[in-house]
């Protein structure tokens, strides 16, 4: 018999086709926009930007616009537990620092993206791409956060049966 | 022709599949445990408590064992931009209170309670029954994060074609 248009007999589980589904979802179709700071903001402004951008981390680079670190809420709320001035502690001293960030590029899939967070053990990835002054760097041009797979997670369960 | 054991041919597309494979995941298989502080914990000791259970909220109860509040990294950062001693500031006065706290239970679906989070713009929801000692208030029995998304959405995608 002839399938009815639109629909075809795979051969494949459900859960084979669902898994493919998902790995058909690219990080350029869902990147954010990243918020940065440089090495040379204090901890304090960090923290401001947190608040005034609503993120989770930031994006730290150098004065030449290249990738050089993460700030997380954490690594924030860790150096307010010290008992110096939060406005004279650089977030260069508190961030993760590269070549130790884990990052993702407009051609990964969200698959695989968000298997890097659960393994890393991070709530979000800096999307990134060759620096074009200097291809060794990495440019931050993009934000994966567990926050962009909620709402992805939540879009894939709206598909309902018609 | 006779589709192969464990195959069928259902009419309906891979998204409307995809979306009702999903929408059968539940709170009860996928929560995690909640990790709970008093009112009168200070904002020092749940900064800490952070730290050493590796969660981003806590959840906040009253010395009865009911549901008070919740508190996340951001409000707790909030609280150490002021200039007071945070060992004498109790979470109970920089916490989210309810009835402003967005709950699920053992019976909601992961999609429900990830709809609940980007709705409000959470990281975790307190699971929750009824208090057993005064059915008014709310036992807390589990937690549902966007980490617990995370991870479910990595084993959907972890489904390979054979």
């Amino acid at each position: 018999a002839r399938p009815r248009v639109g629909y075809f007999y795979s051969g494949k589980s459900t859960n084979q086709l669902l898994g493919e589904q998902i790995r058909k979802l690219y990080v350029k179709d869902y990147k954010s926009r990243p918020v940065v700071v440089y090495e040379e903001t204090s901890v304090y402004d960090a923290i401001c930007t947190i608040f005034l951008e609503d993120v989770g981390s930031l994006f730290v680079v150098k004065k030449a616009g290249y990738l050089s670190g993460v700030v997380s809420r954490k690594d924030l709320l860790k150096a307010t537990m010290g008992k110096q001035d939060l406005t004279s502690i650089p977030v260069g001293i508190v961030m993760s620092r590269m070549p130790n960030i884990v990052t993702c590029t407009l051609e990964d899939t969200l698959y695989h993206a968000a298997k890097l967070m659960m393994r890393a053990q991070v709530d979000s990835l800096p999307v990134v791409r060759p620096f074009s002054e200097d291809p060794a760097q990495l440019e931050v041009i993009g934000r994966i956060t567990k926050t962009t797979i909620t709402k992805v997670f939540v879009e894939l369960g709206e598909n309902m049966t018609l």
